[in-house]
């Protein structure tokens, strides 16, 4: 009864290595929350169908993945019910979270009662989404989300900002942060006499930077959009001054605007915090930004790493009403997501992960018998006390076999007990990079405690 | 459409206090495992119906989380299908992960290549059971496991219990460590001449905490066991001796049982290494321990916590031919598992955790209007590249409501920065416990940082 092990297709094993440098990040991310105020929440994998769809559009709902109630549920399905699209939602209540903002808002409606506003949480877990699965695409991966719920300050939005600086400069990438508003584009399409369009235009716009200029205006024109608006368009798009002089143009631009004009204000409001405490990244307002089919209001941001070609590494925005559809009205929301695996994948390219990370033991002792053993034993004990990780090889083998397995794990240094060794009460270290070998007395290996920390 | 916000029954949200809690035993628990040379692996949320079913028995089978195929997956079943009890696998090939053995049993097979035994991995990721959810008993729980694969030396299970050990005193609760031997149990099964009711031996005793002697007694009498038998077992298992003693005596028992003989002389070599290195919680061979039906081969133990009555808070074993099921035979497995939600609700209980975890931010700024923002915005930021949890109040409210704000959150440290403040450049420092307030020039804030850290 033996099978070939496999997983899912688009889910992921994790080595030691890789679960080190994951931490690695996460525990960079996760002290920045902190220092800015944010709690960690934790909410299930699995949430209500009812919570979950009709949040995502309709393509959304298709990736969701549903979990079959338990019991016989299938015996609750009549023949004709099978072909019907809905028949899956007569037996399975549950799915996986599809992301961390709907459980985000699901919980602050829920317990709101308990909850002090402005409410800064962020969440650091799993989404699953039934995607086809390709390169850098998967069905299980991992969301780092910071929000706050329940202010409309354009103060939160800097403070991301600050916050997004500071966590790319601890893990050493060099970014660029590019912002926008979704009021912007509103007046944007109002200034083409396209007010009518702005979900076409913004999900043209946001292909700009992987279709090209070319193919988006084909795209534009074959929504609707007349051929003197689509040239407007893409006249703004291509602006190549700096952030102020753009948001000067606008403001020339948007004289019948209410909503364009509301949106400078907000980007100047932005850039002037960001003046007050400027951060180390480059900060752009980028007119071509449109975060895709997300239902931000105001501001929108994305995060580029200068020097990997990946796309955004993480990306946010202001969503007015997070909590309505829960029944809680009035709530505002503002929040950015950190993409981990993108991340990981631009330390990687770089060479940004400390070679310290992932080290397994620090020391091993071999094995060569009973009594050797038992001074082993003492020695790792008066170590891991110390924090110092050490393993003892289990088993008496060839001292050749426990030296590969050292070698394997690559475990820095070995420490040799045997028959002399015991004799004149000491251990022979043996260096496994420089391959040097020394005895030292028992009391010295104690205080060499402190090398290995 | 607005809907109730709920959450699947048998599941939990975590408020940011449990979050902090729960991660303080996280990370206790994985200081521990690391100092023992342990590794971290993940494995996915799903894994392949394959993989997970016929693992855990029948009973296990039915609770398993199936996840329907994405697509109209329903439509490829037949009428005839659906009451069909394999109608099911028709339609789902994943589900959730049950327990971390199975998925490391999986993972060893699939990467045998590539890993170095004997292998030291732990893991700590929640797992999902469609058990009838009551007090106590979750839907969705973390299991933290650690086991070493590949070597059959009781130098590992002597290594586990120091580590387990360590563990609890870390983490301050005082424990009672449990050991016994499933060869023990079979040789007692034939000391008694019920070598074949080995099964219903342990099912039965296995109740002995919670039913009481004479229920177990009536269980074993259903079960086929004769009087003689189950008055000589009852017996055994309230020999009242110190654990040398109860091995001594076993040794009289099993002259003629081969299994029993091993099972005491392991037993024995176990006592032997913890006397080399005796932990700081006692340790009692129980052999009453049964540890239910999985499907232990050599040791198995047991936690209890000595100031709760709670069951058991951590367990485990050895289990002969880890991998065989996934085609890789002949490795030998050791684990224990620590349950996080009993460890939780026990710290609870004894009022174990430390009063500085889950705090907020140490230092909120009030917010009194544009001028005072950008100062508070300054000194946050000098704060918080210092690691310093500081936030601001994002909206220039009526003073009154943030304080009220900062009491709900607990931040300790209220700065009040305003007009006569800004003017006299310096702080007014509010101690929300003592309610004292006083000023302090900006240069003697900067010194005062180091207090908040």
């Amino acid at each position: 009864m033996s099978q070939s092990p496999a997983i899912p297709s688009g889910t992921r094993d994790f080595a030691p290595a890789e679960v080190a440098r994951r931490c690695y990040i996460f525990d960079a991310i996760r002290s920045v929350f902190h220092a800015y105020g944010f709690m960690p929440i934790e909410t299930p994998a699995m949430e209500n169908l009812s919570t979950l769809l009709g949040k995502y559009g309709s393509e959304g709902d298709k990736l969701l993945f549903k979990v079959l109630n338990s019991g016989n549920a299938l015996s609750k399905l009549a023949p004709e019910d099978l072909d019907a699209p809905s028949a899956a939602l007569k037996v399975c209540e549950k799915g996986l979270r599809y992301d961390l903002t709907v459980p985000f808002a699901r919980y602050v409606a829920q317990y709101q009662s308990q909850i002090a506003l402005p409410f800064r949480r962020y969440q650091i877990q799993p989404v699953w989404r039934a995607d086809r699965p390709q390169k850098g695409r998967y069905r299980e991966f991992w969301q780092c989300d910071a929000d706050i719920a329940g202010s409309a300050s354009l103060l939160n939005e800097a403070e991301l900002m600050l916050m997004t600086d500071s966590i790319f400069e601890k893990l050493g990438i060099g970014i660029t942060l590019k912002i926008n508003n979704r009021k912007v584009l509103s007046g944007i399409a109002e200034a083409i006499n396209a007010a009518d369009k702005l979900t076409d235009i913004t999900t043209a716009i946001d292909k700009i930077d992987k279709a090209g200029i070319e193919k988006v205006s084909a795209e534009l024109a074959e929504r609707g959009i007349a051929a003197a608006g689509i040239a407007r368009l893409l006249d703004i798009l291509q602006w190549r001054e700096d952030s102020r002089t753009k948001l000067q143009k606008l403001r020339a631009l948007f004289a019948c605007s209410e909503a364009g004009l509301r949106g400078v204000q907000e980007l100047e409001t932005l850039l002037d915090y960001l003046d007050l405490q400027p951060p180390q990244c480059r900060v752009e307002v980028d007119l071509s930004l449109a975060r895709g089919l997300n239902y931000y209001t105001g501001a929108i941001f994305e995060v580029k790493a200068n020097d990997a070609d990946i796309g955004s590494i993480s990306g946010g925005g202001r969503y007015d009403n997070l909590t309505g559809v829960f029944g809680l009205k009035g709530i505002s929301g503002v929040g950015i997501s950190f993409g981990a695996d993108r991340i990981y994948d631009v330390m990687e390219q770089l060479g940004l992960f400390p070679s310290r990370i992932g080290q397994s033991a620090k020391i091993m002792f071999v094995n060569l018998g009973k009594r050797e053993e038992a001074k082993s034993l003492e020695l790792a004990q008066m170590l891991r006390r110390r924090g110092i990780a050490a393993e003892i090889y289990p088993d008496p083998r060839k001292l050749q076999k426990q030296m590969e397995y050292a070698n394997r794990r690559r475990i820095p240094y070995v420490a040799v007990i045997g028959e002399s060794e015991l004799q004149q009460g000491g251990v022979s270290i043996k260096d496994m990079h420089s391959g040097g070998q020394r005895f030292v007395s028992e009391a010295e290996f104690e205080k060499m405690a402190a090398e290995f920390e």
